[in-house]
């Protein structure tokens, strides 16, 4: 008896929203031939990854095993799922990459940027289209989303079939891509689904999503009863809302200007892979500044208050060549994602401070969301019927509802967490195995781990400030002057109003005055009493120990 | 005719939510006798005040008139509105401070931590009590709120009567404190009242506030419903929260327990001032570890996700000899002000992952708020009947908001944010000047200044690292050895896969090899020189520009 087994791995997603990379493997323990679904990214903050640029999920097990890697596939092209694609795709030692025909006109941009040619992507086709990879076949089955072709993937392995919903709602109108087929869904698991892993970011809303086509009629409404410039903000990859905007804006008489680099990207990849027939015409940036402003409306990047997006540079006076002014409005429409809520606030304000009205997505008037509600993933799972569901694409607190809700319909469920391999042979999932994961950062040119400290580091001198003492010491080992201190971060003067760099000087100099000949010979000693010393002056003078970094220079005798 | 006027003067709460700090003023031009409202505190951020402790409005102009102020009025006991007064007492020339009992009981708390008696501030009762204070006649008019013994202030003027709201919600049955009394209010209106200067926080918030005691039924209903122990979170100056809560709890079975400094201060103060006649048995942390935790309730700090608060504390394992377990539940009987979103979020998720059931506001189930939402906003108007309206209390979005409210309903209205003085003696308020203001920080036990470039440097280093370079040149300006490089924050290598460090080294040092004596000689070109090249060879190799800090050391002829 074989005692092959069907392995699901999250490395990303799993306990945050962000960064998706998930792991299905088939074969012996240990030699399971693999598949990866998504390789996305996760943003940083200034609270925890101050100075980072990319987060990615940490693919050291994946890169290990790189030589079991059929394929991997990507669900659609939101930066949480493709965005780490061209900087993990030689790690993981160029396995062919399939998706569906946006989605790969987003992924090989982004492969482009690192060197790499078109062809390393594969454009699939929509289910009943399959392809092969190692013991799996696998097809794309499209789903709403917001953003275009957006696909769940039926896995079919030795142990059956298994569905990854990818990201989901349930919009029969999705006005862009296709609409959630409910007969296709209920075709593809009637024989039987092992496993459905399934999109939780949602289940904590209560009502069942509505529809990307209830918008256009109160957007129009919007646009249609404004004097000024019109300005509106969404997500550029949601391609749906763009032209609803556009559209909304065109029947007010308004010619539309497309701002910001992802606006005019994502329109592009739209016409070119055929997802968009018709937009309403476009002026350029140029031509827009000669239309009088009454006649015109922007879309813009920058829904989320990021600070080099369209949005926050118009909040700070200008972008592109155009201003706000009293009596012009900006409509997000969008929703702020948790932790992004200070950035859109002081564009708000900046806003408000102009003149300009701002209009928010006024209780789902303006916006609905990309992701399956709580009664839409029950409705999933009554269609699909799986024998357990997997939770993921959620914080832990996703995961866990998500696998409650499951268990009071009736159905298995597991919570599995980044790091932790199910083994979905048998009738009821089970802990095969812990695998060391977390995550790295880019952070400029450069990939650094997260517990490696560097960002630590960083924490701490935005937190105690920084100060550098600098000592030469000369052949015998006898201070040659007095020690310096270069203070960054810190107050100038503290309690007892001189300055601190002159206390810690002292301080230090008086030390140095009566340390004994062992001490100065000692770096490591000599560098600690240093450290402790303006740790503690510190202390005193100014109410904080800040980092400290001893520089010891010593003349060769 | 005498040229006296009334002034109204911001200096913080009109531009944001916090550090609330207004001025009234009458007399000549440059020669009114002032009375402040209230001295809040902000609090800091790690995006834009890493390693700061509180927030001050920026009070220099008043220091400078220190002489002309007449008294500090403090309409209720929340750290915006008090959390200042004892830091700023001494430097505003020690101002008579008046106030209600239980405010009072709060405010001479935190000037004894600066070693001030509690005589300096003077208990009033409230309206129809009034004082005097220099051309002004205050009286403290009952309010409610989320806190004991909320006032508007009823500040009467040679041109006539003034109401400042404070903050306030219009509640009939508050629990705690005094219900809003519409005949009082109007009583006091009757006669006329030139300005209303009016909290402005929830006026985005479309329906009419509910009361505080809406909340005790579904609070009760729950914690009857659950099995574990009991935790719950509220703010520790809701007192009137606390108490539903621990009567709750009570009526469940279960015995109560207050963790955390603030529960028991703010209770403390309740018990002391009579605001709160009864109040459940409460047993220690000591008596609480033996009681069977299914009997057990906890009321904790730390709604807002604090980090070293009780809250965060449960959440990362352990909080003064209590954990939480599988089957416990923690109540967020709270609402999460924006900005606290990542950590109050990450305390749910850590709640999670140990079993614990975690249960929010639920729409408003478990939770109301203290401010008076839009309908509120307009029927004070109706009370009051103000000949102009001037919105406080929140950013600017809110004060236009709030003002476009009051003119659509035929009432004059003016946005005056921090630093701008009004002139209210004529028909319609008109500006006076603008003061320089902005804010202060406390920064460990030293008060920086927002713009001299502390915080800035800080921020810097977190988001470029820094990198030291240490040089000592001889008597002959000639470099003794190679120079140094220490990095903090950087990776260790970069592009060229040795050692960041002896790539910087190498470089600085072929550029001393090259050096003329002109620049050998001259500090600041020295300087300047070695900095770039860091900054450029980081650059290359890491893809980041790290602050950078040159210490030349010259040994004297």
């Amino acid at each position: 008896m074989s005692n092959d087994r069907l392995i699901y791995l999250p490395l990303g997603g799993a306990g945050e929203i962000g960064m998706n990379a998930y792991v299905y493997g088939y074969g012996a323990p240990g030699k399971e031939r693999l598949i990866v679904v998504d390789l996305g990214v996760a943003f940083p903050d200034m609270d925890s990854t101050p100075g980072v640029d990319l987060i990615f999920a940490d693919t050291t097990w994946l890169q290990k095993n790189k030589d079991r890697i059929e394929a991997v596939l990507i669900t659609h092209a939101h930066e949480d799922h493709v965005g780490a694609v061209g900087h993990l795709y030689e790690k993981l030692g160029a396995p062919k990459i399939y998706t569906r025909a946006f989605t790969a006109n987003i992924a090989r941009g982004k492969l482009s940027e690192y060197g790499f040619s078109d062809d390393v992507v594969t454009t699939v086709s929509a289910w009943p289209e399959t392809i092969k990879a190692g013991p799996f076949t696998i097809g794309f089955l499209p789903i709403s989303h917001s953003i275009p072709e957006s696909s769940g993937l039926v896995i079919d392995t030795p142990e059956g079939r298994v569905i990854h919903t990818g990201d989901f709602k349930l919009d029969l109108n999705p006005l862009v891509g296709e609409a959630f087929d409910e007969a296709l869904w209920a075709d593809v698991s009637k024989d039987g689904v092992r496993a459905l892993i399934c999109d939780s970011t949602n289940v904590f809303s209560p009502k069942a999503g509505r529809s990307e086509s209830e918008l256009g009629k109160p957007i129009e409404e919007l646009i249609g009863s404004l004097k000024g410039m019109v300005v509106a903000t969404t997500f550029a990859s949601n391609v749906a809302r763009v032209k609803t905007l556009a559209e909304a804006g065109d029947r007010a008489g308004r010619s539309i200007c497309l701002l910001g680099r992802a606006m005019k990207k994502m329109l592009d990849a739209s016409l070119a892979t055929g997802v968009v027939k018709d937009f309403p015409t476009v002026v350029s940036p140029e031509e827009a500044r000669d239309i009088p402003r009454e006649n015109l409306m922007l879309i813009v990047t920058g829904s989320q208050g990021e600070r080099r997006a369209a949005s926050a540079q118009l909040a700070r006076g200008k972008y592109n060549g155009f201003t706000m002014k009293e009596g012009d409005t900006f409509l997000f429409s969008s929703k702020t994602i948790p932790g992004n809520e200070k950035g859109v606030i002081a564009i708000m304000n900046a806003f408000s401070e102009q003149g300009v009205d701002v209009v928010d997505d006024n209780g789902g008037l303006y916006h609905v969301s990309g992701h399956a509600n709580r009664p839409d993933l029950l409705k999933m799972q009554e269609v699909v019927r799986p024998q357990m569901v997997i939770p993921m694409h959620g914080e832990h607190r996703h995961l866990r509802e998500h696998a409650r809700l499951a268990e009071a319909n009736g159905r298995a469920a597991v919570i599995a967490v980044n790091g932790m391999m199910l083994d979905l042979s048998g009738n009821a999932p089970k802990v095969a195995e812990y695998i060391e994961t977390g995550r790295t950062y880019l952070d400029g040119s450069v990939q650094i781990g997260a517990m490696d400290g560097i960002v630590r580091d960083r924490i701490r001198m935005a937190l105690n400030g920084h100060v550098v003492v600098t000592l030469v010491l000369d052949e015998q080992d006898e201070p040659l002057g007095e020690p310096w201190c270069d203070l960054k971060g810190l107050p100038e003067t503290g309690k007892s109003n001189a300055p601190v760099v002159d206390v810690l000087e002292a301080d230090l100099g008086q030390f140095l005055g009566r340390a004994n000949a062992k001490t100065l010979r000692d770096d490591d000693k000599l560098e600690e009493a240093l450290r402790r010393i303006v740790r503690n002056s510190s202390q005193e003078e100014v109410g904080k120990k800040p980092e400290v970094t001893v520089v010891i220079s010593r003349l060769s005798a």
